[in-house]
């Protein structure tokens, strides 16, 4: 038996179990590296990965520290007494080798997956192995048994609400941030839309961080609900609700392999929005060159997938081609971000108006799951809500009802990309415009990103601005200016007309 | 900056930074998960991974801790000036996205992924997306530019040798531990043999784990070049070799995910040899239907790459295809198998003659690299050898030159498994054993095992038994019972004849 200790380190998803390396309880020598224990003296066993400490200011040989996560999980007071005992390798990750082999895994097996990883029996390599295993190849039901394994048991309901509504976009475009205005219109018409977004995983920010720039979107059940009920609209941070555990961890780990398989995200994106309760559902899928999804071919392949998942699960799911060839708005970035979509919301004269006539499309298309309004008025409707300014109210009320933010300051530290000769842009290299952003901090820092002040098709003169870097910190800055020389992302065709 | 401080904590091959969550220097609410940093300070900066700390007693918010891989890589005192910034993602982890999506690597980016990991630029996570990506597939050309990247840059020298031999096997075969008796007949023939040994990866018990019963196996360069001076043969843990460093970090990963691509184990092998100085490899493939190698196809494509990168590389190979359909020898676990080795050796009644004859066999093979023996003599002299006891004494003088080891008991808690009916045995599941040997705790205790009553062909009565299970604690012995029960890994064909 050992002494718990807490040790106050976050490790973010994995249990780690600290033991003195003359731990008085079991032979550390014997004890090979990263090996799984289970841990017992709670209500039930949890599960940890050792590691080895050689000081017993941090434990002592008859204690067993455990980080936050596990310590949190194992609900005992310090000083209680636990075993430990090897935990064979959890049952699921045999199926990870069959992927690995190249099988179709069934139903039972992803159930089996998830299971385990929300019950932390895998590491962040196991994952990251269940990941690539699966990214190479899964088919429809596959994609469909991950889907219903990563909703979980928790799923959120609405009662008294007949269709409860939402936007998602499979991302890849900087700056694109309809959600946010598309969810300010739909307050404003007044269908239900508990709109959950995500932090960035590759992006330069995803729309949790760009909202955040405005409210809190640390929101949790109880209040979404009341804030839905009250304002018919929310914006919150998905993290923050009890629901899709999975996804949550199976996040954290593409996040840091910056690795986003479509079928991933596919099952990620429909498992939150069905324990969120949602009903019917708007997905964006851009197509670009320099997109996440490259050619119609293959944002139709995803279009039929969702569609096929979202059927068997009951989710009206309406996937939208979009055009994805460039970056929609001028700032990329959650502080940039947010003032395009304040502009649009105000009736700017200089609101982008690519994000502007995007963002009414795609919420045409949300009023229009409303079976009272006519067919083919949904635009009209947007439009209408939007100039009136009710849309700019809506989200006003939104920001004060979640609480609202103090706004982060832009990055102080600025370069100035210029045309190197005149001409007309001809293209902008999505993928290369994110990585620029995301090295000059914008995934970390809300008010590091780009400033575009040209888009595909403008004139330019030679020393003319393209668009400004902005970083927040010396180093992101000179990363980022490091990389921008090689390549700026912008293509400018000299002959000069477009 | 913030002052250096050792957080005495082995964490296996990943460098961890300890940042306290009120850290003077850095805002730790933007830092993000897992977040990857580069700590300057030192002679060049180093790459570690960020936790949040609550506790100043662990770390202070003007202070910046380090794990003890971190610290020692930084070569700093504690207190000393240290700053940090975030590390932009290597370069090289694109290419592990190319290959997910199915490319072929080129050597340069092979050279970069093992740089990189060398450098502790990867996560573990990291670590695990690239051995399942990469194991998918990989072309010939491939495992031969990952084999020469892992050699990395110090290769040992055996200047005043002529030919230099060793001898490896593919594994996926319990018990097989020829390695041993052949390393002691190459000692009494005069061969030079530099046998580098690994650690157990999913097996019972690698052949380091197996001659560390015998003796200590943690030999540095010096130590192993006087050795194989003195007796001309020596069997080290390659670990303790400041060679393959790549090879290491990834086998850890390897042992943990219990994931092992024949390639990359191929690359690994090769690897090690070669900067080992070996110029004469012996390789042993067996084949069996519950082995690692499952066909005679497969085993025949792995002997083609193997000769296609020694050739491409210089490595002289004797790539041999054996019978791998049951255990090879009685004893399963280091301890169990190091009785079985001494008893081959002493030339006992007892035993196991398939060891004994296998062993002779691939040492006959390995004498025949020497230019002075006449051709279809090897297997002779190996018996020669073997059977006047000069084997024996080359062992006895190795272990004792090594440093003899304090022999571990054998585990205690055993259980017998008996025959439910009478019959011949006519098979075992290699796998199958491999896993009770591993549940019962043989990965981790020498001490743990199985020993085998009962080979494939012999005669049973029903209540006779047919293997005995050892284990050193009383979990792993209720693992191993708990699936022992489910399938022994023997059939009995009742007809009774074989």
């Amino acid at each position: 038996m050992l002494n718990l200790k807490h040790i106050a380190v976050s490790s973010f998803n994995e249990n780690i179990a600290y033991i003195h390396r003359d731990c008085t309880a079991y032979k550390v020598d014997d004890v090979q590296t990263l090996t799984k224990v289970e841990i017992h003296g709670g209500v039930r066993p949890i599960y940890a990965f050792l590691q080895v400490v050689d000081d017993a200011k941090i434990v002592k040989p008859d204690e067993l520290g455990l980080n936050s996560e596990a310590f949190n999980q194992i609900n005992l007071p310090e000083g209680a007494n636990i075993s430990l005992s090897l935990a064979p390798a959890a049952p699921s990750l045999a199926s990870i080798k069959r992927k690995v082999a190249g099988n179709i895994l069934s139903a039972g097996e992803y159930a089996s997956i998830v299971n385990d990883i929300v019950s932390h029996r895998y590491s962040n390599m196991d994952i990251a192995s269940f990941l690539v295993a699966s990214g190479s190849f899964m088919t429809a039901p596959e994609v469909l048994a991950l889907t219903e394994a990563l909703i979980g048991e928790d799923v959120m309901r609405w009662d008294n609400e007949g269709i409860v509504v939402d936007f998602h976009c499979f991302g890849g475009v900087p700056g694109n941030k309809t959600d946010i205005i598309i969810t300010a219109i739909i307050a404003a018409y007044g269908l239900p839309m508990p709109k959950t977004a995500a932090r960035s995983l590759t992006s330069c920010a995803g729309v949790a961080d760009t909202f955040a720039v405005l409210a809190n979107v640390d929101i949790d059940e109880d209040k979404l609900k009341a804030l839905v009920k009250e304002n018919r609209a929310a914006i919150v941070d998905y993290n923050a609700l009890p629901i899709a555990e999975g996804s949550k961890i199976v996040s954290t780990v593409e996040r840091h392999l910056g690795l986003l398989q479509l079928q991933h995200l596919a099952a990620s994106i429909l498992a939150i929005k069905l324990a969120a309760g949602v009903t019917h559902l708007v997905l964006d899928i851009p197509v670009g060159p320099s997109s996440r999804i490259k050619s119609t071919n293959e944002a139709m392949r995803l279009r039929k997938l969702v569609e096929y998942v979202g059927d068997m699960l009951s989710l009206e799911i309406d996937a939208v081609i979009t055009d994805g060839s460039e970056p929609i708005g001028n700032g990329i970035g959650a502080v940039l971000e947010a003032r395009d979509i304040m502009k649009v919301l105000r009736n700017k004269e200089d609101a982008p108006q690519d994000l502007l006539e995007k963002s009414l499309f795609l919420a045409g298309r949300v009023l229009e799951f409303d079976p009272k309004l006519r067919g083919g008025q949904g635009y009209a409707v947007a439009k209408e809500i939007l100039t009136s300014g009710r849309a700019l109210e809506a989200l006003n009320k939104i920001i004060y009802s979640q609480g609202k933010a103090p706004q982060p300051q832009l990055g102080h530290l600025t370069r100035d990309i210029v045309a190197t000769q005149s001409g007309v842009v001809e293209s902008i290299d999505n993928a290369r415009i994110n990585r620029i952003g995301v090295l000059a901090g914008a995934s970390q820092y809300p008010g590091a990103g780009l400033d575009l002040m040209k888009k595909v098709g403008d004139q330019v003169e030679q020393g003319e601005t393209l668009y400004r870097i902005h970083s927040v910190n010396s180093t992101d800055f000179a990363f980022a200016n490091s990389v921008v020389d090689g390549n700026t992302g912008y293509e400018i065709n000299s002959k000069g007309t477009y």
